[in-house]
């Protein structure tokens, strides 16, 4: 007789239904792999009505989420509810119960992950989330097992398929963002309402947690910069493309050994880099140390079988170790406890980048002249110019810059003091630049 | 007092040397990430005079290698001679003597994996092999534990840096195949005899040990079809380029449940994926299954740091093992020694394909016909055509085609066929196009 290792599920939305399925239809090859079977005895829901299109014996489903965490049968629970309340009180009272806990929490772990990591050294559990950062992209496991014994220079990922997704068919096909949020929401890809995704919160959830695992520092989420994609016009994709650059949702990490720069940001990327083709819904993340130059990982970032995946690997993982009698083999943090510590993070000001700057003038003698002064006079090289031709009267021109190397703090004071110039017509725009 | 892990290293070559080096400047991160120190007790190479570059205790050097297999201090063994012997004799014996081994030897694993896979069983010691493949790539680890819920379909990979140099240059800097391999050595990026590179053997050997990994099975390494990049003209690179393709030497392989289909070949890959933008010495890898739909892998495949990254990161999860007291914690060929079957492979005249063709015809009336006659008989459609201008007297025109998905049989039969006519000048090339 097969070992059996006993699953409660926690939320049975889009990612448990596709678990479950995972667990029921994979059956054959992960006993194959693993040498014993994974039995779910328990999923709980608020909503056990709807059909999940997926079949479940009727004893299965409860809408008592403590018939899994009092069950002493469970060896693991599995938390995909998301959010932040009940998930957290539900996970810690798990992790107190000696459960074992997988989740794809991504915002949980980013705003309270401190707490929880605590209690699960205290436990001495394990604590899976694979399925946080990029679905089926092997991140968590590549950073607390294969770049072991590298020193982390920097982490840029596209971390959130919605995102890409909308700027992948602004550029593809050359319609407004307002067209692609649409089509997004049509085919399922981004959410009613789609904040967290566009506006780059969500990609700040994983980068802090990313920035955590890699350094060895606890990030606190509020001091990181973010910035989303609604303020991207056609008109910056299309000048992007013309200087041979794709726009991209980039959330950065990195850590000069003193202190992290860590912001999400539009960003423009040179068209021949792997990550410029990364399209659609793809997710894709970059590692760079000191042994392996870069290491990139591209995949499906989100959806029920892709994230379903990345749990149940998870959910092996901790299978492996209670066969094998391992307790807290990998340090959740991926540094030991007593190695933690607090790095600062960089102010956004202080960062150096180049800088593609895109001005609506009047059509005026001397305007390129004015604003070059400008710029000049903060310190900020120009690398190449794009004036477009006359418009219809009385309506600005597009004026477009690449800068060297600057600081951002000078580009941003030389944009206010730009912006007050008369024959300046809307309030001027600025992408970085990532190489 | 922290524990110590104690290693010995058999070969002080470029891998060997990096390893070491590895080992002791990154000696504080590992610690504060293993908790624990890896000690290199011994490292045993035929020569012991020659500067690596870093300073080794006299004490630690030694050219008898029964100073590091018979020694009881040692818990892992890590082979980096390469090539079949001593090297396989040496890890049979370290193997026999209870020793952990971690090793980087593809050839080695290709052809003689299912003797050290059972040896490996037999004593209950773990066999790291993460360098063998992809260098810094974690490949093997997202095989055996991160897509372990996963039926994979297919892999297909670039993982020769010396054949990609090559082809990238001659995509890139229009230069013939002879003057990229010059260039290749005098950079180091390919050895004097560059045969197991060019000619798609080292390929060869990582496709079948992924596919071990993959699908469960022994690979007899010698039903492998092995295709290697001699036979590329710079004509081929830029008639891709005109399709819109780049040429990369795959290492593929495909299951379908019943068959597998393995193979080594240059490629033509549409310009826009990402693989395609993989270029100079990177590696890519990607995977496909049935959950997470592809996931692709890309890094630096040699290199003493890179591959070094790997050993040691191998050299830390055996460590994990030791000090968490588990054994065996993943089977080594990914599936259960009683799960392990042989599934076939497919013959390369079954499998079915597009085409890239390459004719050199004389440039007279009904040329075209007669070739696609040929074609026609043998029920391969044409998906375009392009036909060059005329060539000084005498010599042949390239005559260029894009099939349909077709059968190789049916191919290689109307090419022999049409390279009887008396029109055709040369033999006549074909590649495959992958999508």
């Amino acid at each position: 007789m097969m070992r059996k290792i006993n699953v409660g599920i926690i939320g049975f939305g889009t990612i448990g239904s596709g678990v479950y399925k995972i667990l029921q239809e994979n059956r054959d090859i992960i006993s194959k792999r693993l040498g014993a079977i994974i039995e779910v005895v328990k999923i709980a829901d608020l909503d056990i009505t709807t059909d999940r299109g997926v079949k479940v014996d009727s004893g299965t489903l409860t809408s008592d989420v403590q018939e899994i965490i009092k069950n002493s049968e469970v060896n693991i629970v599995v938390e995909l509810i998301g959010g932040y309340e009940p998930a957290k009180s539900l996970m810690l009272q798990a992790i107190h119960e000696n459960k074992h806990v997988v989740t794809a929490n991504k915002a949980l772990l980013a705003k309270h992950g401190n707490e929880i990591f605590s209690m699960v050294e205290d436990q001495q559990v394990s604590l899976g989330f694979e399925a946080a950062i990029g679905g089926a992209i092997p991140i968590i496991r590549a950073i607390r097992e294969s770049f072991v014994a590298n020193q982390i220079n920097s982490i840029e990922g596209i971390v959130n398929g919605t995102a890409n997704y909308i700027l992948s068919k602004m550029s593809d096909e050359h319609c407004s963002f307002d067209l692609a949020l649409k089509e997004a929401q049509d085919k399922g890809f981004a959410e009613a309402d789609p904040t967290f995704d566009i506006e780059g919160i969500d990609s700040g959830h994983k980068i802090a947690i990313l920035s955590q695992l890699a350094y060895g520092t606890p990030i606190n989420f509020d001091n990181i910069t973010i910035q989303g994609i609604s303020g991207i016009s056609l008109d910056d994709i299309e000048f992007a493309q013309e200087f041979g650059y794709r726009i991209k949702l980039l959330a950065i990490s990195k850590f000069d050994g003193a202190s992290i720069d860590i912001r999400v940001h539009p960003a423009m990327i040179p068209q021949n880099n792997p990550m410029a083709n990364v399209n659609g819904v793809l997710n894709a993340i970059r590692v760079c140390d000191d042994l392996m130059e870069e290491n990139i990982l591209i995949g499906h970032g989100a959806g029920s079988l892709p994230t379903g995946s990345a749990v149940v690997a998870d959910i092996i993982e901790i299978a492996r170790d209670i066969i094998s009698g391992s307790k807290l083999r990998v340090p959740p943090q991926s540094f030991q406890n007593t190695a933690i510590q607090t790095i600062p993070i960089l102010n956004i000001e202080s960062i150096n980048s180049e800088y593609f700057l895109r001005f609506s003038v009047l059509d005026n003698s001397g305007v390129l002249s004015r604003i070059s002064g400008i710029l000049g006079k903060h310190s900020i090289g120009i690398l190449s110019v794009i004036q477009k031709g006359r418009c219809d009267q009385g309506r600005g021109v597009p004026l477009i810059m690449m800068t060297h190397l600057v600081n951002e703090k000078n580009i941003q004071l030389a944009l206010k003091e730009i912006d007050e110039l008369e024959v300046v017509c809307e309030k001027s725009n600025f992408i970085r630049v990532e190489k």
